[in-house]
């Protein structure tokens, strides 16, 4: 007896009691079997009431990434088709990185409550506390040269702030290319790896973390949680769920040509296009005036003496304008 | 013990005998302890003369590509200082991959007598006889960004090209970016993969195929070994040093910035260079004369329309001009 069947049958019977003695008939398994699920589920988190002659009612889901609660009622056609979460592991880009490897299909996902040795981009360390936040990685497997992939970074930002804005009601931006902003602190970030042969990608591997539940004291400075923003706790579940599906729309969007919304939307939520910048590239620093990001997710930079940089990926810190 | 004491000692000692009682008291073993590691390299494959009362003599080390033969001698600061030797394996560039994951320094090596699913370019695959041929996979670790990556193709595929010279004296042809021919048959190639983030490579991992001591039958049609191109077998471990070697020198420079050789080189020894083409980059089909190749490794095709292409990677089929 799969564990997930005498949940479902708990779930489709949310506002009722289901008796033991009925779930035992129709999944044909013993009343101590049932039972012993019930006992399982309760381990897991799930708030399942008992009334003596009623039978059992499922109260309360546990705030865990638990896959199976993500998978339910999710319907993508792929991506989350496979979820695989963890309670702790290194870092959710290596271990769907592994996935992409061993041939898994698109759109398998990885969710973890914590990550041992969370990175962002070039390296750096990500951290979040344990069962607060969102933390997942994606696995696509886009027909685009290594150049294309920097679009990917683009449409999983906006994909993010699109489900934070159909949860939240709220409006974040981007500060270009894989930051979600609030204001000037940081909510959430995108880390892009791929696996590529020079003309071609293999794989590529999107890590998403967000910061939903968490308070100010655990996070590092100039960060900010979804929870601070709206002033209530979020389910985390309902706001993965959302995440995905975007996701899904906007990568289909993405493979099939179709990117001009898209590519409006990046724009509108651009906290770095008409702001004074400094980037910094492999090194090579360039300050000018961010005038936007074009069809191919570069950011075009004009510096002060009047020459046109157009860049792909780079460090960026906005600069205040002189006047303020 | 270990096993490459005793022939270290009978390597020292090539052209002479060395008695069992001298290696045993000098390692500080038993003379039955010599004996053995006498017959377990042996079975390896090392011809061990023994002559009573003269005792042990190297006459003849196998044709195999054992790591320590590779590293005997070998030289070199970084490139091959981690060898790792398989009989047969799916694929050197994985087994490369999964030590670039781990965090292998710069330089490992994986070179196999077999691959099971040996791959060229785009997923195509390299069918190569059993311990006839070269097959190796080398780690770098360059601060590049993905898109000068393409410089590390052909920078081994001229370090192949010299150290082909250096052993054979034959001046073999690189036919861009990756195939290292003699005249129209294919005698080499190198597939590039990478794991990077969008601004920068994680690590590189460059796998080398060439055809060397290979009989016609034993190879796809269109291809050809060194041993065909001079006519006589080449030493697959001298010419695995030579490769290493080679490569350390070219890679050194292309990381120090100071490649004007090495564009030189690989201008020098393009077969593509002044050939109609038809280039398929994509998808896309670009007919042309290739004008040449440039510092950053892509290769330019003009059109007859007179419109300047520069292409990074792609298929290319060298045409032959109408008069011939």
């Amino acid at each position: 007896m799969k564990e997930n069947n005498v949940l479902d049958f708990l779930r489709a019977q949310q506002s009722g009691y289901l008796s033991g003695e009925d779930i035992s008939q129709k999944l044909k398994v013993s009343r101590s079997a049932v039972w012993k699920e019930i006992q399982s589920l309760r381990g897991l988190g799930y708030e399942i009431e008992a009334q003596p002659h009623w039978g059992y009612r499922l109260a309360g889901i546990p705030d865990k990434l638990f896959a199976d609660e993500i998978s339910h009622a999710l319907g993508t056609k792929f991506i989350g088709r496979r979820i695989i979460s963890y309670d702790s592991l290194d870092s959710t880009n290596d271990a769907a990185f592994g996935l992409g490897e061993h041939g898994a299909k698109e759109g398998a996902c990885v969710f973890s409550e914590f990550q041992k040795k969370g990175r962002g981009r070039l390296g750096r360390s990500w951290a979040s506390p344990k069962g607060k936040n969102l933390i997942l990685s994606v696995l696509l497997r886009p027909l685009f040269s290594p150049s294309e992939v920097s679009k990917i970074t683009l449409m999983t930002a906006v994909s993010t702030v699109k489900a934070i804005k159909t949860l939240t009601g709220k409006t974040l931006g981007i500060k270009w290319p894989n930051d979600i902003y609030f204001k000037d602190k940081k909510a959430g970030g995108i880390l892009t790896e791929m696996s590529a042969e020079l003309d071609r990608v293999n794989f590529v591997v999107v890590g998403i973390g967000v910061n939903v539940n968490s308070s100010p004291k655990e996070l590092p400075p100039g960060s900010i949680s979804l929870k601070e923003v709206t002033g209530k706790e979020i389910s985390r579940i309902s706001f993965a769920q959302e995440l995905l599906r975007q996701i899904e729309k906007d990568y289909l969007k993405l493979k099939n040509r179709d990117a001009a919304n898209l590519e409006k939307e990046w724009e509108d939520f651009s906290l770095t296009s008409g702001k004074r910048v400094v980037a910094t590239v492999l090194g090579r620093r360039i300050q000018g005036y961010a005038t936007g990001i074009d069809k191919e997710g570069a950011l075009w930079i004009r510096r002060d003496n009047g020459l046109q940089e157009r860049i792909f990926a780079g460090d960026i810190e906005h600069l205040r304008p002189a006047h303020e």
